[in-house]
């Protein structure tokens, strides 16, 4: 492990990290997901110092108890038994999410951009898992396209089962937050009505680096900058405070129709800037590294490959 | 437990099986979905006859080998422990899919009642889990919406890790078939252009009663009569034969993005006969019971509730 101001190198790649708060991670361990909390360069693998943790990741996120219990879980991890964060196989921020939701046309400039009408209901659309890339792991450009667009998106993690919210009461079902770059395949994404398939190619959403509670972001969820670089080019920055629908209304639309269940995750829809309508187009190609900053959250960074 | 011809009566209501096949569905038992093979009207717990079962059931039907394997689970199982299917409670046939992959608009009459284009790429949108219904159990009408239409549809369970298939290998990497009522409120799928909200209210999409191993239907998926009924009317009946994109081409077209994983399904789009074209328009209703039959697979029968 290398230290060098917030920036912490696993596996040869370099990770950002605040290194002074209790944050949420999923690292490997003997091929199981485990659910760790990071405490500056170190990491505690909660399923050791909780025994009753649910050996399901999603379920163990769910037992926690958040967002309510972030301080009493903090206090608790003190004296706990640590290791290198360096040592660990990071995953995904929730390696498998039960679902994963997401928004579009969230942004009032990224619908004008693509000539979309500003939205009186969002759109809802779902990823798989298996379209996800942990921090610091390579995203894919697929071999059938060279159309591999980074989206910067806030993302809610879901910590408390939740139906019919209403948005005075909507983030208490919030674990906490993290980044994607909610890569999208855009001409298969045009190939139907349905953005199904450009959405849900292998490994092309990165997501984390990791967790953040709710009560590391006191100014709350619709008030960070968020930006996204390519290659350390600015190519989307703009505030979660622009967007359409907010997170307590989000979280009201969409419980309105459905559980939502610890480990699920809501992709909050991203800013203008994207690669697609810029001319020329941007696209992701292998050898670029990808990042998305959100204020307060943290920075997701990941290379570029092409699928093998 | 009532056996009345190949009815079966559990927790006061009526499934249809076919007495003489080996067939897998999935139950609850202490807090756990466990993977079962039927045998006429009895239930072998795999993960006591396999004790190298993987606990989580979607790894556990990979692990069973399908579709190769079939014949030799069969004769494995004669001399198994059983107990009455009538004691089990069933869950989904797939209690919680890694994904539920739909297809839309794959029936050239179907697509041609909505007044959409015949598609020559199929439209790709996903359901989560919390949108399934058991066989047997009550389908729910939400609150929000009166608009709540059935639909027949071949379900594809994948059983074996798949990526860029071809038409002639596809079929090997499905561990079954099983009938869905892929349960649609009209009103909020097109509250935007996608479909995702009205695909996904909680319990709208009844999944079973089992999974079918490819060997019981020599004749192959593409060759199966499917049928919907409403309280004993026949409301849709047609013929997979007349899919826009068969079983092999969409497997074929996904896992171009997508890697398939053990537990996932692929709902394979409905014929014509839905309820919101009709005039009047058909929608279900507290009361009314759905059925859907697929020739060779079986019937899946859900009453109907209203959302308390």
């Amino acid at each position: 492990m290398l230290l060098d101001g917030n920036k912490i190198s696993i596996n040869g790649r370099d990770i950002s990290w605040d290194d002074c708060c209790m944050r949420l991670i999923a690292f490997a361990q003997d091929g199981h997901a485990r659910l760790g909390a990071r405490l500056g360069a170190d990491v505690v693998a909660l399923h050791e110092v909780i025994p009753a943790l649910p050996p399901d990741w999603n379920l163990a996120l769910g037992a926690l108890g958040l967002p309510g219990s972030a301080a009493s879980l903090q206090a608790r991890l003190a004296e706990a038994p640590k290791r290198p964060l360096a040592s660990v196989k990071l995953l995904p921020a929730v390696p498998r999410p039960g679902k994963i939701i997401c928004i579009g046309l969230n942004y009032v400039e990224h619908a004008k951009e693509g000539n979309n009408p500003i939205p009186d209901y969002p759109a809802v659309f779902f990823r798989g898992g298996t379209s996800l890339a942990a921090p610091g792991e390579a995203l894919l450009r697929p071999r059938v396209s060279e159309k591999f667009d980074y989206e910067a998106e806030l993302v809610i993690v879901i910590g408390q089962q939740a139906r019919h919210l209403t948005e005075d009461n909507a983030l208490g079902c919030v674990a906490g937050y993290t980044c994607m770059n909610e890569g999208s395949i855009r001409d298969y994404q045009r190939k139907s009505t349905q953005w199904g398939m450009g959405k849900n190619f292998d490994r092309t959403g990165g997501l984390g680096p990791e967790i953040v509670t709710p009560d590391e972001i006191p100014q709350g969820p619709n008030a960070l900058r968020i930006t996204s670089r390519i290659n350390g080019q600015t190519l989307q920055d703009s505030n979660t405070s622009d967007m359409i629908f907010s997170v307590p209304r989000i979280l009201t639309i969409l419980s309105e129709a459905m559980t939502l269940e610890p480990g699920d995750i809501i992709a909050t829809g991203t800013p203008s800037g994207v690669g697609y309508p810029r001319k020329p187009p941007v696209f992701m190609k292998a050898g670029d590294v990808a990042e998305i900053e959100i204020e307060g959250i943290g920075i997701l960074s990941n290379p570029v490959e092409d699928e093998a």
